[in-house]
Order: structure tokens, then C-alpha cells, then sequence
């Protein structure tokens, strides 16, 4: 076949004159009588090109035939188009190429649904005929978007002496963490290879290895229950660094973030990026991931209303809960009972028991609340809340956490719904000195908050025998407008540390020995001081593409049952195959047959 | 921590007089009393650095305490050596490093082997240690060099337009090919995913999707029983075009090799590669991965000895076989009578039922098979091998494939043992014009030499219904020094033609329709011509490197048995993830305990 000569975005007015040669996609067909004209698509953008008797009879009965989506090669002369003919909305719109031949590779029937920016076609449809959805305009620019992306973090950990380096697939089950996917062994009956949820340990004897600095843009695995911003496989931009502290590393991805956004979004981010504690996050956000481009803070109340003839807010105060208000400016005239009531509802779902609030008037609080308050304690807490007239005043009192979490919705959804938030904003924090482990009563034992093999803050060590749940974690979120877009800590390197973290999370010490063996004789042998740190990257993409689903960003995604509706995975195998795998299906079957 | 000021292997003499600060490990250390000599290896080399009660009291008490492998922070001056204390060996060699302060970071246990480039340890102990082993020079080597390739072909493929994208890796298994990885589900009882053999589908999805030019570095899988070349999963540089002819391919692909052999290796190698088809491959080298770093080609003898006394020859040539036969020279008096003997049991193994032979003296050739030959074929024979006195020559008398395969593996080897191959040399060859299919006795049925995808070579396909066999398919292999490095082919992306394949290839007509119909039906809505190509990065990276084992270009690679002898994967999982994973074991348990 010939080639195309340039790419259908690319024909503009410098060309006119010449003959080009273009292969491409038919995005709409006008067929007037004696002259048809064509929208040929490719990859680079849309050219009108015309066909007429006088330049070609023979194309001009080819480009009668053709339908939207055909695939055409077409060779023509580049013409300027009349003036009042112009397109301003496509670089190539004063110009059109007059055609002296053209080919239909490929005819196509009519489209389930067209190929434009705006579809409101149902997702499903969408991933069924996903080959066709990526030919949408805002698709493709998803994905040159990613590849961008890809590159420019591939270009800069390149050019600071990083090595891409891979690490295995079929690895082993760990009872940490999430579930695992599983593969059966066909060689080792009744034994199983996992799915990587990440390649910790393996970056870990990296860096045992000597080799400083890895990384890897890497698939991992985690068998859960779906959300909408989870997928059952997703990719992490893996790092990991020998020799190096927190406060290196953290600049090291400043500039590689602040250069990223800058590559693909032309946008200037100032670093060193800010900081907070987890704990200042919770206090000031109710989040460890905040959104900081709006403000609305949660405002700490426990010193005001601790003795409140309101038991809710004693009570609280008196447990070693706190108390904390949000103040919703100039709402509370626009908000009904009912909705405001709707409210108690919402908070529920993160463990709040009510939800108490007050509208503020010029000389009063109003609300069932109301009552309880004395005058110093209004007078105060007006002030805390800079409290103005017209505004609705939200409250929680329970356990931090509750607290926390109730208001910190509460702050997000308002925020969101009186779109509070600056959308060109790309708002990076550091969420720093999360908490090394949680108490978890399910188990009743510890759990790492990060993972088992996470450092201690320098001083803390000396806690995890004593008061395990006070020990600050030298780990690290980085958080990008209100979504944690990576993850990570500085490395235990001694084995004696390793063996009192295990035996502090309650590890059995068989099953640690069973598990972990290897990583534990790796730090006899010379293992450096090292940390890292892991980005989603499906996520990153989804912020800097500006889209609100994961599936997106991601070429062939799957739905929340884990199911591909284009491929139909997962299937049915045969009885060969789960013979050879040592396996039998423990399942009720609905019918006989085969579907 | 305080960070390095420079790498090891930096220290030479421009910085001779200033402080630096190092980390790394102790590669050796020589304790001469009231002085202490340590080389100091980091990732990028090795310096030597000397402690004295002169410079530091305690820093020499502290590397007295040192040994091998520990890991140490230096401070120290930079001074040149006494010119008889050179080394030459390293770059570093002409200076040292006076120690102001020197902490140890981490000790080490003596270690199972030495840390040095040439180690007669078993692979078996270097798997189990493989982060000590991956600390030896050849091996930190082999990964430098890795990296080095995979971010050269990177860059080439961005540089070319083409996008870096995912596929899916939790996919649907296929039975045609190899044996699939499975993975079952959880949420959907009795049904199971597969680990990709490669991204076939979803890269010819890409292509209607209209990406154009796609690649992705990516891991694939084969349940296989392993070679020493195989590995159960392995990475794959996966290209995907469309619009492009096989010559725009080649041509892009051969810039493409060609810059990374000069970029890893500094050798200059001729563009375009020499091509073969098939035939003659098969014809010339009894091979279609040919190694042309040597001559000694088979030659063609059919019509020579077609009429020949000796029954071998003559019922071969009589039944459509072929008679041909290799010249080795110069070995007829080397070689005894019981090593010629053993050579049939060698080739007895390709289905060779013997292997004639003669040794070429002055006037006469000697031989059991000397005394059936005519005067004539004598003379013929001689003249065609170009027979010289001393040379030894094999004959191959069977089917087309026996005498290839045999004859093929028996000059490779000669090749080999009398060290004919110069391995400087990396001769890239295109192997083209496979046949599409071959007859499966087992199967009674044609299968797919590369795969059902594959497009006949123009003006073959209407052979589909009435000699398949005869058809040639528009498939290459990218051949390095004998190995084949990459294979790809133009696709068929017409719906009847896939069908008519389909067909051919003897699938069941429901079969191919759960299998392939997402992909069937994506040929309906304007599928444009694409082709590719896929490399095994793996191998490549072996060649480039000048090794033997495929196992030493993988960081963390299986064993023969499939297993990690460093994490134990694959290994038992609880009685909880079988039953949420709908299974039961089909095993006879020998003994109750776990191991």
C-alpha cells in the first residue's frame, strides 16, 4: 500500500498547492448531487475533503458510496476553501483537499452510537463497544494524555539515575494486605502463585542489591469489593531509594510532580508542595487526604461546649471525644427543615448518631440546639466559628474519629454542592507522621496503617512494646486535590526492628518466619537504609484529564463485578484445564449446560 | 540523615583535596594495624578509602570494627596515592579518600559467596541469595544494560508517534496456543480469568480504536514446561500499527535495532537487515532462526543422488522427500570412529533414522555409504559440498522437515564445537513467508503457524478452502545470531476473511463465536489494515549482553520447575481463599502437615 504523506490535522495552509495522500476514518459524509464532501478522522484531528466530477469522476462515485466510519485512503490537492466557507473551530478549516483518488479499505455499518465528545450513551454500551468509544475525541486525548504522562515520569526518574527495573508476577500469597488474586500451579498441585498487590518486597531486596534506585510503572492487583474509583487491576508508578531521607525524596517528587503538571497541563505549581500532619488533616479537614482548594475548616469547639447542658456535647467531651463545628456561610435561608434534616442521614453512614446544627440570625442562634446554649457559650463559639448572619452552623461531638469523618464529609459535600471549589487549581499536600498502627477489634490486634515493614518516626521506636498506637510512622501520603494519589514510608533495614514490629502486630512467629523469611536473612547481609514511595497512576491521569471515573483512564476497565463487557472475562474454563490445575469447582450449579 | 556529595566511582583526581561524603558497602577490608584500608562499592563503582590515627582516632576505631559488606557513611578528603599504589584496573585507582568519620550503617553476616564477578556457586544458591547475587558486577551489569535498552526503545517509539498503552493482564482464555495461566474469580463462582499469552486481541482493538501506533512493554505468560530459554512469564515489547506495509514496518524496526545495538554495544550495524524467506531458510540453514555468523550451508543433493544405489537416498528423493548434505571441513581425521557414530543418536532426535556419512580423502571417499555411489555421483557429490581432502561429510535423506531439523541442529553444533561463530558479530536477519498453517496429526486439523489473526500474502488467500497448506502468510521473525528475537505479521481485519480462516483452521462455528466475537464484531465498524511486531525483551537483552542463561536478565526469575526458590512461590493458601474462590483441591494429600 502507499503511504500517507501527512496526518489529516496537519493539512493546513501551508500546503496548499501540494499533492498529499491521507488515510483515515470517515467522520461525516454531505453528499450535494455532483459534489460530495467527507470529514476524513485520523489520529491527529479532521480535513474536509471534497470530491467533484471535474477532478475526479472515478473518486467522486468511490466517495458516494462511502458512510460514516468507512476507512479511506485518499490522494488529493490541497486547496484553499472559500472564505465564507472557513471552519474556525479545526486548525485544518481553511483549507480541503479537492480528491484525485480514493480508496474504501474498510466499509463499516452504522455505529451503535456516534463517534463525539458528548455521548450520553450508557457506560455499558460504552465498554461494550469500548474499541469504538476510544475513538471519541475526548478518549483520545485521555489517553495521549496518559502516554504523555507515562513519559514524562519515565523521562525524569531516567535522568535522576533510576533504573526501570521488573520485578515478578507470579509471586507468593501474603495474609497482610488485601486479598490476593490467585493462580493455581499446574506443576505444584495444591499450590498457588498471587498476584503482586505491590512489589514491596521485591524493591525492598532491590535496594539490598545495591542498585539505589528503581523504579517501575507497574500492574498490581487487589481482589476487593469495587468502587467506583477502584479497579481490580491498576497501575502504580513504584519508587524506591536507598540512601535517601524523606526530605530527599519529597523534593525529588516535587519537581517531578510540579513537572508533570506543568507537561501536560501547562500549569506553574509552586514547591516545596505544603505539609500537615495526619493529625493536623483529620483536626482541620476531617480527611487524611483534604481537599485544601476551598476552606470551610472544621473549627475545634471541645474548650466552648464541654460543659454545655447539652448532653450530646458533654458527653462527648467527658469520654475523650471532642467536639467540632462547621460553619456553611449564607445557607441557612436556603435550605429547608427537610433538607437539613436529610443531613442527620448523611452523617450516619460514618458512624455519627445526630447531627446537631444552628442557623445563625443578626442576634440569635436558631435551632433545637439552641436552648441548651448559655450566653458565654454562644457568645464564644459565634466567634469561633466567625459566625455571620444567614449562616448554618453543623455540629459533631463523639470520638475523634467519628468527628472526623462525619464533618469532613459533611465540609466536602457542601464544598462540592456550592461549588466552593477552584477547578483550575492543582492543590498539592504532603500528609506526613501517620500513625504507625491501628488497633483493630475485629482482630483484637495491631495493624499496620501503611504495611509491616514501615519505619517508626527517629525516637519512636522505643513506644511499640508499651504504647504501640502512639507511634508516629515515618510515612507519607501525597495528596492531590482531595484524592491520595501516592503512598509511602521509610523502610525498616534492621532485622531486630522487623522481629519487634512483627511481634507487636501480633504475628504468630511460624507464620512471620513462613512469610517473610527471605526479607528478614536479606537484612543479615548489609541492608541499606531505604523508602520509597508508590503514585497511583490511573489516578493522577483522571485528575490532570479532569474526569470524575477511573475507567476512563484505563483502555479496557472493568465494571464492579470485576467483568470485561467486551471480552466477557471472566469465563468458563474446560474440564482439562482445572484437571491439570489439580482442581475442582466447589459451586452449585444452576443448570447443566455450558452458557 | 546527610546526604553523599558523590558516587563512589566519581572520586578521581579533579577532586583531589575536597571533603566528600560516600555511602555504600564494604567491598573488602585490609587492617594493617595502625591503619585501615577499605574499598568503598556503591552502585557505581569502587574507591579506596583509608583510615589513620593521623586523620581520625575514632573513625579508625570504628573501620576497625568493619567487614565485608557492611554498609557505611564516609566522610573524608580526597588525596592522591603514592604513584606506586595505582590502580589501574578502576577509574578511581589513581587517588583515595582520607576518613574524618565513618559510621556503620548496617553490619553483615559473612556471606554464603563472594560478591565478585566470576562465582562457580551453583544457580541454585544464587537464586536463593539472588539479592547478594545481583550485587555481583557482571549481574548489576546485565541490569544497567536492561535498563538501558528498554528506555532506548522507549524513547525510539515515542519519538515515532506511537502511544505507550496498557492492556488488560486479568483477560479471557483462548484455546488456541499455549497452555493459559487462570485465575479464578470470586465474584463470579466456577469461572476464571487468564494471564495474557500476549496482547493480540487488545492490540488489533487499539488499531479499530484508531491509536494508530501503539506499544507497551508488558508481561506476558505461558504455563509451559520450561527450557532454559523459556520462562513462565517473560516481557514482551508489544507494537501494534496501522496503515503501515510490512516495508514501512521493517524499515522503522530496523532503525530501531540497529540504534540499540550501538547504544548498548557501540557496534555499527548495516541497515537494511538481509531478508530469507522461509524455504530458504529452512533450505540453506535447516532453520528458520538461522545463525549466519557462519557459513557451512546445507546443500541441495536431491537431484545428485535421486537414483542412487543406496535405499535411503533413493526412497527419499522417491517419496517427495529430499536428499542434502553438509560439509565439514577439515574434522575427517579428528574425529573417531565412535564420535561419527554418536552423531546419528544426536540426530535421531529430529526423527533422523540414521546418518550417512563420508570422509573425503585425496582420490576417494571413504565411508559405508562410499561403496553405493556411482563414479558419477561421487564426482557430483564432491563437486556440489565443495569437498576438499579432510573435510567430513553428513548426509540428510528423509521429509523436507527431518532432513532440515537434523542436519540444522547438526551444523549448528559443529559450528559451535569448532568454534566457527564470531561472537563479535550481531547479524540481524528477517525470516518472512511462513506458511500460514500446518497440518496437526494430532489434532487432524490445520492450526495457525502464527496465529489465527495472521493475513495470507497477497493473492494466496484464495488457496483457504483448497491447499491451505500452500498459502504463505504475510508473517516475519526478526532473527539476532540464531535466536528469534521478534515476530509479528499483518493482520486479517476483513470480517469474511477472518471467517474463512476461522473456518480453515477447522474451528467449531460456536466456538470461534464465544471466543473471537468481540472481535469479529469490531471488523464491522471500520477496522483499518494493521500489522505488528513483538519483541522478547528478555533475549534481546541476553544477546546485547553476552550471556547464555535467560534467567540472568530477569531480576527475579523461576526455575526450571517454575518455582522462586527465594519466596517459596508458588505455596499453599488457607482453607478461607479456597472457599471464597468457589474451589476445592483435586490432590492426593500424602502426608496431613503443611510444608
Amino acid at each position: 500500500m502507499i503511504g500517507r504523506t501527512h496526518y489529516c490535522g496537519d493539512i493546513q495552509e501551508a500546503l496548499i498547492g501540494e499533492k498529499v495522500r491521507l488515510k483515515g476514518w470517515a467522520q461525516t459524509r454531505r453528499d450535494l448531487g455532483q459534489v460530495v464532501f467527507i470529514d476524513l478522522r485520523d489520529r491527529s484531528g479532521i480535513v474536509q475533503i471534497v470530491a467533484t466530477p471535474e477532478q475526479s469522476k472515478e473518486a467522486l462515485n468511490a466517495a458516494e458510496r462511502v458512510r460514516n466510519e468507512y476507512v479511506l485512503d485518499v490522494e488529493g490537492i490541497v486547496v484553499q476553501r472559500d472564505e465564507e466557507t472557513y471552519n474556525e473551530k479545526i486548525p485544518t478549516g481553511k483549507v480541503e483537499v479537492r480528491v484525485d483518488e480514493l480508496s474504501i479499505m474498510n466499509a463499516s455499518k452504522p455505529l451503535p452510537f456516534q463517534i463525539e465528545a458528548d455521548t450520553n450513551v450508557s457506560e455499558d454500551v460504552r465498554l461494550r463497544y469500548r474499541y469504538l468509544d476510544l475513538r471519541r475525541p475526548d478518549m483520545q486525548e485521555t489517553f495521549k494524555l496518559r502516554h504523555q504522562a507515562t513519559k514524562f515520569i519515565r523521562r525524569f526518574l531516567d535522568d535522576h539515575d533510576f533504573f526501570d527495573m521488573e520485578t515478578p508476577m507470579l509471586t507468593k500469597s501474603t495474609p497482610e494486605g488485601a486479598r490476593d488474586y490467585l493462580v493455581p500451579s499446574r506443576v505444584h498441585p495444591g499450590e498457588f502463585y498471587a498476584l503482586p498487590q505491590s512489589p514491596q518486597l521485591f524493591k525492598q531486596l532491590l535496594m539490598v542489591s545495591g542498585f539505589e534506585r528503581y523504579y517501575q510503572i507497574v500492574r498490581c492487583f487487589r481482589d476487593e469489593d469495587l468502587r467506583a474509583d477502584r479497579q481490580p487491576e491498576f497501575t502504580q508508578v513504584d519508587i524506591e531509594t536507598a540512601f535517601l531521607d524523606t526530605e530527599d525524596l519529597f523534593s525529588m517528587m516535587e519537581t517531578m510532580m510540579a513537572g508533570l503538571v506543568k507537561e501536560t497541563r501547562g500549569v506553574d505549581i509552586e514547591t516545596p508542595f505544603p505539609r500537615m500532619t495526619y493529625y493536623e488533616a483529620m483536626n482541620r479537614y476531617g480527611s487524611d487526604k483534604p481537599e485544601t482548594r476551598f476552606g470551610m475548616e472544621l473549627v475545634e469547639l471541645t474548650e466552648i461546649l464541654k460543659d454545655s447542658d447539652f448532653k450530646v456535647f458533654k458527653n462527648a467531651a467527658a469520654s475523650g471525644g471532642i467536639i467540632k463545628g462547621l460553619n456553611v456561610k449564607g445557607v441557612a435561608n436556603k435550605m429547608s427543615r427537610k433538607e437539613i434534616d436529610d443531613l442527620a442521614e448523611f452523617v450516619a453512614a460514618y458512624g455519627a448518631k445526630g447531627l446537631a446544627w444552628l442557623k445563625v440570625e443578626e442576634n440569635e442562634l436558631k435551632g433545637p440546639v439552641a436552648k441548651f446554649l448559655s450566653e458565654e457559650e454562644t457568645a464564644s463559639l459565634r466567634e469561633a466559628l466567625g459566625a455571620e448572619a444567614e449562616d448554618l452552623l453543623f455540629f459533631g461531638a463523639d470520638t475523634h474519629q467519628v468527628v472526623w469523618d462525619s464533618l469532613g464529609a459533611l465540609r466536602l459535600k457542601f464544598g462540592k454542592e456550592l461549588d466552593m471549589i477552584d477547578r483550575s487549581k492543582f492543590n498539592f499536600l504532603w500528609v506526613t507522621e501517620f500513625p504507625l498502627m491501628e488497633y483493630n477489634k475485629d482482630e483484637d490486634r495491631y495493624v499496620a496503617m501503611h504495611h509491616p515493614f514501615t519505619r517508626p518516626v527517629e525516637g519512636d521506636a522505643h513506644l511499640l512494646e508499651t504504647k504501640p498506637e502512639d507511634i508516629r510512622a515515618e510515612a507519607y501520603d501525597l495528596v492531590l486535590n482531595g484524592y491520595e494519589i501516592g503512598g509511602g514510608s521509610q523502610r525498616i533495614y534492621e532485622k531486630e526492628l522487623q522481629e519487634r514490629m512483627f511481634t507487636a502486630l501480633g504475628f504468630n512467629k511460624e507464620e512471620a518466619k513462613e512469610q517473610f523469611d527471605f526479607l528478614m536473612e536479606a537484612f543479615d547481609y548489609g541492608a541499606p537504609p531505604h523508602g520509597g514511595i508508590a503514585f497511583g497512576l490511573d489516578r493522577i491521569v483522571m485528575i490532570l484529564a479532569g474526569r470524575n471515573n477511573l475507567r476512563d483512564t484505563i483502555a479496557f476497565p472493568k465494571t464492579a463485578s470485576a467483568t470485561d463487557p467486551l471480552t466477557q472475562a471472566p469465563g468458563k474454563v474446560s474440564s482439562r484445564q482445572l484437571e491439570e490445575l489439580h482442581l475442582k469447582l466447589d459451586v452449585v450449579e444452576e443448570e447443566d449446560e455450558d452458557d
